[in-house]
């Protein structure tokens, strides 16, 4: 089969012919038809401190995807050949405390896939029965339902306020920002502010539902204010990880507001806990991963119902065969999900 | 002035002409430009078993309505003439357990305005400074504002619960479970089933963004749960009293989910509390009233938003001269909320 | 190995010799140490309605347990022999919605241990690996252990109020009632009032915390007030099932406060939902079992922490072979926990 | 009268005779029986920047108080000489957002006592109405009633975090930390964890319910985790300030914790937003103040029912005389609770 992958410790991809996975006793394979690419994506590719530190090469890499079962190992209890499926990507263990109290996504053993195993820009993928998730073929074609995992990171993240009327911040308006400010505007957000660094995505921003955007780079809370008539803001979401944006978050946000941190830094940042935290009584939410499974029945019921559609944000498809310049027009930040078609790759090839 | 009243322990009601209120230190006097009819005072028009037991003629009606200040006592510190208003309906005591601990509308010494003492069918009307809330004439007409004490209504019961992606049932379809409609469509519901027995009712169901509705005189949970795929409805709210629909709210319901109580049934009801409760694990939460003043900004940030559109809502307009139809069109249920212009039968009686 | 089974579908159960349980490939063989006595066997013993509609002898009874595994089934993964172990008693599927989302106890496809299996009234149990429960013998001695089950509920059901400060009825003594006191006390209640019909319960409601208990025979809801300074109650936890228990939770219950239904009434009740709920403005929860494993760690840390010391409560020891005169004990009303030492059984058979 | 006061812009205090203070319209006047000294009498008295910022001499201090209403201003409605009081220090608009939705601790037209306006290190005290807290001699003595306002800190943190069998680290034991102690020990804590730099202090805390102390100056989130039988933190409490104990907070709760943040530091923190805070998916709430009145309400139960004994906090009591040794005691560190006595000032001067 074809496969993208991390083929040794330094910047770059290849694409090469391996063979088919083995499944193992728990373990179901999957012919992929969309698998989408995510920032983590990025950093592998781009091999950052990061990655250095976490990947041990070769690795196929993705870990967002949609397909269908072509074989089960032989303990699979449920998941059957010809289920179409996707599949969280945090792999865990199951028994600890936070596996067994509904924060799985917070077991300090799990395993990710396309970063501690094999995932899924191939034709094939081979996963444990215990992460998959059943997908309706005549509600969700594939490159939405590839779209689940990461638009399940949004669907959590809101899931921690109360949107109803409210004035809402969303700082950041890549794929998670940009998922986040569609699901606002369907929970009733009263007005939506966002902010990005670049056009491409304030466009995208204002085509999911903002009220109003914001250029970072030239403005920050003041601006925020001003579009919401001289009040703060109720509650701001974080979702840039950029230290600047951090500070426009806890500077926009009303006393007795909410903050939900999504971006990661790339290092420490100060912050003035007395004025900016305590003297605001602030609550501050940081928030990782998804709930399983409780934010997968969440984000199925959103896209299923049509509640939010992620059409608008789907930017480029391509086969693997173009996984070079998708991953370049994705850093690039012209692109927002850019869905990979394994089969193409695999036509491409046979033909 | 021209005013809608009960004038002695009877059915029926009058329209006579009466002097204008006298402010008390602590209270305003309001010109009403808007005033709306509720079920309550339907109660009163008609002098059943509440009624008698509760209302003292004579006494002006009229609890919902918006207007100008024209006047201030002289203790008043913040209201001040030709400030554009509307008025939190209960009067509350200000220092008991409940109004020191912002549930104020559980206060057991709570006078009603249009109840225990003149309401607003009437050109004028003086009510406390305490319960005054300031509108902003240019966002919300006085149509709307005076349905914020209503709408209020909705916006407290359905806090009670998260919809996002939820399947949700409402059953009764009067004001407060379309008003509920209009909410729980632009606060994520992935799907909402509303039932009333009148056919005028669900149609407005419909156009208030149900996407199906039931003939509660023919069927009942089993309707509700086919509708939904087979399965039970995750959020149930009962908003019209009838012994039957709140059968019909715990059966449709699943196992853990959640019955917001909010009609009012005319005598008590026979519950499976083993079955219909504590086996499906349940949350009720009985609701009446709204939270002062939590609820009324949530009210004022959806309406000025634009989030939720009363206007649907409005089936009708008249003067207080006309008031006898009005009462007996909403009496018939071929109408929502009908708005009363008090200056209309100012304007004729001084043609 | 001796157990006490329901061997034919009548009143009353036996003392047999049985075959040692074959393990299943998932599962476990537990040695018991300590069994304990629930309300649940005395329906299977007495052979009431629920108990003809719902069990089909033979049947080993027990559901509450604590002992020594002594065998893995070959698909085991993570319990080992030797270890020291309680289990939660229903057995649930796993992959539903419930199941998957923090909520197992509302599976509707549950099994129960010694209600739908061979339970552990018994030398010898065998349980899937799913529902095993690790203790640490360093801590909790196996009369404790075996308490966890059932302590379990009261676990669950305090956690649905805020207890600190406040003022708390507790209607029902049984064991649930009597462990639900101790934990209110632990939890900083600020006045508990508890009721039942017996003396004997009553007493050990005292010696669990209570600072007045009343008798429900002869007061209800005013006397409960009435020991609370002339207040209603701030929450009230109904654990009885008595009709009349349930009117007085409602009554006695201030506006604005909670009741939290456990105790499961034979049939349905008539409640006044205007008067008692809506214009109270009440939330309700009804509550069954425990959440599968969240309750069951909270449940270790407070015995393990010496927080509640349920030894008062375990008012007799006996052997397998004193089971009828347990059981009598137990419906006389005299008794609250009786513990079962399936090894005195085999030491006397032995001997 | 004697009190109390700054005079001028400068390091120390006067005590000095002054005019019994004339009530305003709204307002009381109060003769104080006990006052405490909090912290912040200490920057005012030390005239550090923070002071020198926001003091404007002269000014009597002094915020915690109780006493008898001597005389009341015309407008006064419920408040009546005679009644037995303490009040909320923070005074506050009234109908700002805040304060009308149950966060008049947040208003951000605050006023405080001893801060803004005089306060009650004195023999008279006048205070508006609005923030009048009526106590019941009977139950507690003025010198307890005094410790309602600071002991409301410690209530309102702990409201912030559902103790029950958790292990709870409380970071700083100053009077809030350790009045913190007594609540969490009173709420079901499962074991807690207290640090601090001084061994008074941490005897204290262990007095107050503490299982094990930590001292700061040599022992970090390690030793915190060891004690904890090498598990990380359920819920911190930041009670210092100091920036490495807040670094401990972070460090030492668990994955999917809560970290509550109360101590103020004096300047900005380098936070690891990441890895501290993110990866951990921590709830962090920032508190200040107390909820007007429903802290109030709690602190009142906790008191007089008993639960939480702050006797032992109360390390000294003295006439404003001795003011100068009461300061230098509380800023050696070898002091909790100091209470102040105007009476006898007044006695000694008249002898």
């Amino acid at each position: 089969m074809w496969a993208v992958r991390k083929g040794r410790a330094a910047a770059g991809l290849e694409l090469v012919e391996l063979p088919v996975p083995t499944v193992g006793d728990d373990e179901v394979l999957v012919r992929v038809e969309a698998a989408s690419i995510c920032g983590t994506d990025l950093h592998i590719h781009r091999w950052d401190e990061w990655a250095q530190r976490r990947i041990r090469p070769p690795l196929v890499l993705g870990h967002e995807f949609a397909g269908t079962i072509v074989e089960t190992g032989r303990l699979v209890r449920h998941a059957q050949e010809g289920d179409y499926v996707s599949a969280e990507s945090h792999i865990t263990c199951g028994v600890c405390f936070n596996c067994r109290t509904g924060r799985a996504h917070m077991c300090e053993r799990t395993q990710i896939l396309g970063v501690e195993r094999d995932g899924a820009f191939a034709e094939y993928v081979a996963v444990p029965e215990s992460v998959i998730w059943q997908n309706d073929r005549t509600k969700l074609p594939p490159e939405i339902a590839t779209l689940q995992e990461p638009f399940g990171n949004a669907v959590f993240a809101l899931a921690h306020a109360d949107l109803a009327g409210k004035t809402v911040g969303i700082l950041g308006c890549g794929p998670v920002g940009l998922f986040s400010i569609g699901i606002a505007r369907a929970s009733g957000a009263g007005r939506i502010l966002a902010s990005d660094t670049r056009p491409f995505r304030l466009g995208l921003a204002q085509r999911m539902g903002a009220d109003a955007v914001v250029d970072a780079t030239l403005e920050g809370a003041d601006a925020l204010v001003e579009l919401n008539e001289g009040e703060h803001l109720d509650v701001v979401f974080e979702m840039s990880g950029a230290p600047a944006a951090i500070e426009t978050a806890f500077e926009s946000v009303r006393h007795g507001g909410r903050v939900i941190l999504f971006g990661i830094p790339a290092r420490p940042v100060e912050l003035d806990i007395a004025e900016a935290l305590i003297f605001k009584n602030l609550d501050v939410s940081a928030v990782s991963g998804r709930q399983v499974w409780a934010t997968w029945y969440r984000t199925q019921w959103l896209l299923e119902h049509g509640i939010v559609d992620l059409r608008p944000l789907i930017t480029e498809e391509c086969g693997l065969e173009d996984f070079e310049r998708a991953f370049e027009l994705l850093a690039s930040g012209d692109a927002c999900k850019i869905v990979l078609r394994p089969e193409r790759a695999a036509a491409e090839a046979a033909a």
